[in-house]
């Protein structure tokens, strides 16, 4: 996991350069139009953005998708078909936005960061919408594509979605780009788990201390790309945007509120993370209580009785002296020295008892 | 305990799409209504929610609750005879909501987070309330049902309840949610003081920790929990529904007060908690102090003795010659021996009181 | 120390239900009764709450004081000849109250929290008062009977109190109340100091953690209740309450900074308190370091040494052969093994030297 | 340093009551006048309070000046000559106020915090300041005085100072007073370098720790004293007080802008100071470390080697048996044990070298 | 890295001083002169300032920037000729301002925090910037020069810059300046992540320490020198001063929009250094574990062997009695003792392994 993954341009460049995506080319990126009223609809793959142009007079909506690698080109085409803002097309091209929502008089242009897990890592994908009447652009720099159930919804005839106008359609697809931050978090939250319980019952790894780590990376990712969001999305329910219909806000609300609880979650899982390596100290510092406390009584219990064996492992007795160990010489001298062995012993474990170390 | 108990769609479900709760029939929930005047009360078990009808265009006090484990169609149906819209039906059913009050023109919305105690577990019930003129209906997702006290108040005919209108039941049911928390905290309260008292007079046990670790997770969760219902209990004494009766709000206040103090408390808790593990990590260390101390008092002691008599242990007598250890030949040798090391033994003890090891 | 220590009533019991202090019995509680204008004083002991009703209707302020635990009858008496909402008489009776000012028409309703040293201890006794017009009455659920300095003002002819009306009256019982916080700090801060030094002087105890530990519970009791006081006073300065004389509102202004002041002093102490954790962590890692270097120093010396003199107590020189042990037989075999040993015992020193170990 | 430095009244004295600071009398007291216009200037240093009277009615910008121990007389006595509420005499006297701005009608009064150094303690002295029309007077209870620069500047007929009223003269008393801050700061920087630098290249000492201790108090007594000042200038800048000129205004900005900074520094050497400890606590763990692996590495080579020496030190061979240690009477007994020793060691070490121990 | 890089006069020195920076003369300062219109274009370095003022009066835009150590004389002469007020001049002069935007009538003055990497290190440079209608004037203490890549863009004829006003350069002159902010941001992830690779995979150094309290400095230094940014270009855009075009404005939130991206990383790497810190901790104390546990099962598995070994290497048996040692005359005395001697170890290594130590 990288810690700098924001796409910038050398400063001092001018404002509104446009630099193509790595590896983008006209096969890479996908551009999907959609164009629908409540009775008709119909769906194609553009080759260039060109083709869109036929359908921006009708009153149907008009949705355009780009999704992968885009080149510089391309975005300035579309830039120049809708009426773009140079600065608004770079936020496109330049990954790793802050989320924002900024309002025209008759353009709405909103940058959205849609968590997703790929190979137990998470990325932020940057999906970046412009809503004007009667149709709405999105572009999506990811690989993988989410949108395929709010499609599947805008083809069938009866649903909902179809009778309305663009700024349901885009509800549904900011709805459904935050809704993605749910399961992100369901696995980090099995992450938690699986590591609180391997602290609490088996003994602490220094693989664990990598996992709580990458966790709390990954955690301070989402709270600062998804606080951002939640700012900008209650800037556009309180904007009052002419764009947007009133029965539309209460939706928008619900987006909000999902918002919120993700982070709200984020937050508990973050404190929660802080409060394992915090276990994971501990647990560290009490095993090696454990290990100390058998090394202290194996060695406090022995060293005395080696330093015992040591003495009567003298040669003195070779002076002919009544005081060169006459101990050797009694007739119970052995059987006294495991007495006194055994009794020291019991003396000790008499004092690891006490002092509760058993 | 989970980290991620929130009931939540696919992303890309359409918006107030209903699914049944896990275990939901017929007979698992169970429906009640209430309706009362000053004068008048009826109590009832509903099959079906259709049954309710007949008692909404009178003009005495109805409250219906459900509770148990709830079907899509009964909420549904519920949903169509009150006319609340699909959002609302979804966040009865999907719970972990966050505590919320909405208030519509003829209709406020209400969630709330009710704590209880389960078999040393917290759990958070979610209670959904509408109430609009003359009705209540309220929804339970839980299996333990806290509302008898109120019933009991209700049957009373004399009780200051009976003559009051939808919104002073409105109160009532807030209140008994709120104050759930008290012997919550009471509990939780005991639980750290017991931790407390293990640490401060007992030695540290791992158990010890998992269960800091555990009250911190549960002061987390409630916190995240009661901190909304702050904001919505302030919201809805500060958002002058027509709704509600002057008189009523100053209980309201009341309300808001109880809610503020619980989060108080759990705050005091948080850092308290904080502070336990703080005493934990001290109180491993300085066990490992007075373990350290022991094992190198004794090793101090006897290693350099062990030397001393390894020495006179080793076999150079056998030279002939005056260097080979004379000392063995010595009339007092081994007292001699003996008095180095009483000395030595001595010496160390002086040292480690003067380091104040003893 | 107990962590919770509010009055609550089971959840679903009726607002308003009064219920005695343990203990509370007639004789126990002691209402005192003072009644004044610049010229004329009474003071007197009332044995029901019924005897202060003649004293009402007069121009003179009149200061009715409960002292000790107080029964729900009484309390119900002095409600309905002063006309109580039972919701603050509950209060009242209900121990724990976060403080709090209520304004109403012509009644101001305040519950404040005093902290007091007993024992060693610091308990937060709860004063509620209420204020009409000309008159005060004051709740005091505590033992201990700070009021007595302000009774003495109150009796001296010349006072200036005595020339004013009961809002000076209740700055002076509300100044009384929040100037207790300057013993009870000073007392904290002689406590922390003594911490300090024990620590960075002495070695550090066990109980020494425990002392932070329930000076840590203190702070957080104190800010717990102050906090709100705070707040409270800050509504009453900018309330505008029409029974407060202009003048008298710079007096409650001083009341406010001193609150602030103590709240500065609890926040710094808190700080200071986190501190002497690290101090203590740090110490005792400290003192671990030390006797692990003297262990490290013996053993590192010795254990190589046991191991040369093990060598040579070896009992190979029994074989017949030129290889076995030729070093007992030479002529200064065993000078030489000292002379190693020496050797040894001086590169060990060397080594530790560099290494700064002495 | 000690915790608690406010100097406060017996909870339920009467507001206004006025106590001498300790070692106050007549001589210790400095009272300076200075009275000046564009073309005048007078200085004298007055015995009592009341010779100022004759300056106050001339139109000439009038500045007293008080230094030292004051007496509740002398304070008294200016109060009534100026006209000063009691409390804000009360608050001249008792040191340890909370820096503040008070504006009255004709009268502006300010508490300031003027931190110093002295004998490598820093003291936060408590400067009184009442500015009316055309005087200031200034009460500064510490021993040194450091207003001399502004006095000489005060002296010279060319300054700027002498063609502007007593609301520049204000303003350079204040600035004064927060530019002592940065002296302060400088030193504690030097401080907390010394003590990084002590860290990271030599062994952690006790007394390191007690400086880091020491350093984040005063930290702590500067915010807590130069906080209030920042808000208490915010105030003056927006107060709009008529007794401030327009133009001055851009120098009490330019005064706050210099709090900011200050405040701004010490929050980072705050951080600073944290950082320290975990480093301190983490170079004492990192000791230990290297420490024990010297202990084990030389524990772990000898201590086997010990055995196998200890092995043939055995007395088995009196045994007339061929089972009795048939090592001992091997030809090539001995230089096979020193091989097996050898051998031993290598492995030892090859196993070290392998956990990266070397 | 030091502390306290402010640069300040003794308290008490009159506002407005201006102090040459150390190192200053004529030749090291470059004072260039750019004037261009749409269809002009000057660029000459000019030896004295007030050569300029011939282009002051005309139409085109002015830019003036001096780069390098500055003189007191010249700064004062750029005062006069362009009527600046000197505190703003001290400003310029004193480095290590806080960054804020001043606007005056026809006048806006600002100071910006410039990073740059420098040998590893990071510095912050002061960049003051004024801008009056038609011309700026800009001010840069630092060595390196990075507004060449700017210089480049007006050169060029056809640049949409030449076509607009002076507000549209000075947003050009802060872009660059914030945006230096990006390649530092890069540099100090990279730092972190080799730091988190080392922790994670390798053993911990005590240089790892000391590089996670530089980042951690640094870290700090940034974000003390970027937030006032923050604040000062929030007022700029909601300013509206009369200076700047509404077209322009939506740079400018571009330029805010880098701002609180830039301090959004600068948060998130401090809570990662954080988190390297308790990984270090946490780190060295596993280590301590394994080291521990390496030295616990050496010793507690030989220090036994070594006390039977020397059991039997006592002299006992010189006694002539058949309690002394009879176990060293049993035919298969030696081998019983390797046997008990190899039970021992198995037993110890069974107790280790269900302990869990290998």
């Amino acid at each position: 996991m990288t810690y700098f993954e924001k796409t910038y341009h050398t400063p001092g460049t001018a404002p509104g350069t446009l630099v193509s995506h790595e590896g983008a080319d006209l096969e890479a990126v996908n551009i999907r139009l959609i164009d629908y009223t409540e009775s008709s609809f119909i769906e194609k793959e553009l080759a260039t953005a060109d083709e869109c142009q036929s359908f921006l007079t009708k009153d149907s909506v008009t949705w355009i998708h780009m999704q992968g690698p885009m080149q510089a080109d391309t975005i300035r085409n579309i830039g120049s078909i809708f009426n773009l803002h140079p600065l608004m097309l770079e936020d496109v091209l330049n990954k790793g936005q802050r989320p924002k929502v900024e309002e025209h008089e008759d353009l709405l242009f909103i940058i959205m960061s849609m968590p997703a897990v790929f190979d137990d890592e998470i990325n932020i994908d940057q999906v970046s919408i412009f809503m004007g009447d009667n149709y709405i652009i999105s572009f999506h720099a990811g690989t993988m594509d989410p949108f395929d159930p709010l499609r599947n919804r805008l083809r069938k005839k009866s649903g909902r979605i179809r009778s309305l106008k663009q700024d349901y359609l885009l509800y549904t697809i900011m709805d459904l780009i935050i809704d993605q931050g749910y399961p992100v978090l369901e696995s980090l939250g099995y992450g938690i788990e699986n590591i609180e319980e391997t602290l609490l019952t088996a003994s602490a790894e220094k693989t664990t201390l990598s996992a709580i780590h990458k966790i709390r990376h990954q955690l301070i990712l989402l709270r600062r790309n998804l606080w951002p969001q939640r700012e900008a999305l209650n800037r556009l329910i309180h904007g009052g945007s002419p764009l947007f219909n009133e029965s539309t806000s209460i939706y928008l609300r619900d987006c909000y509120d999902h918002t919120v609880q993700i982070l709200d979650l984020i937050e508990n899982y973050r404190e929660m993370a802080a409060s394992l390596v915090d276990i994971y100290i501990s647990s560290t510092s009490y095993r090696l209580n454990e290990i100390m406390r058998v090394l202290t009584i194996i060695a406090t219990i022995f060293i005395p009785l080696t330093f015992i064996v040591g003495v009567y492992g003298m040669n003195f007795d070779i002076a002919e002296s009544p005081w060169a160990m006459p101990e050797l010489h009694w007739y119970f001298g052995y059987p006294l020295v495991w007495g006194v062995m055994i009794a020291t012993v019991i003396a000790m474990v008499v004092y690891f008892k006490r002092k509760d170390w058993f």
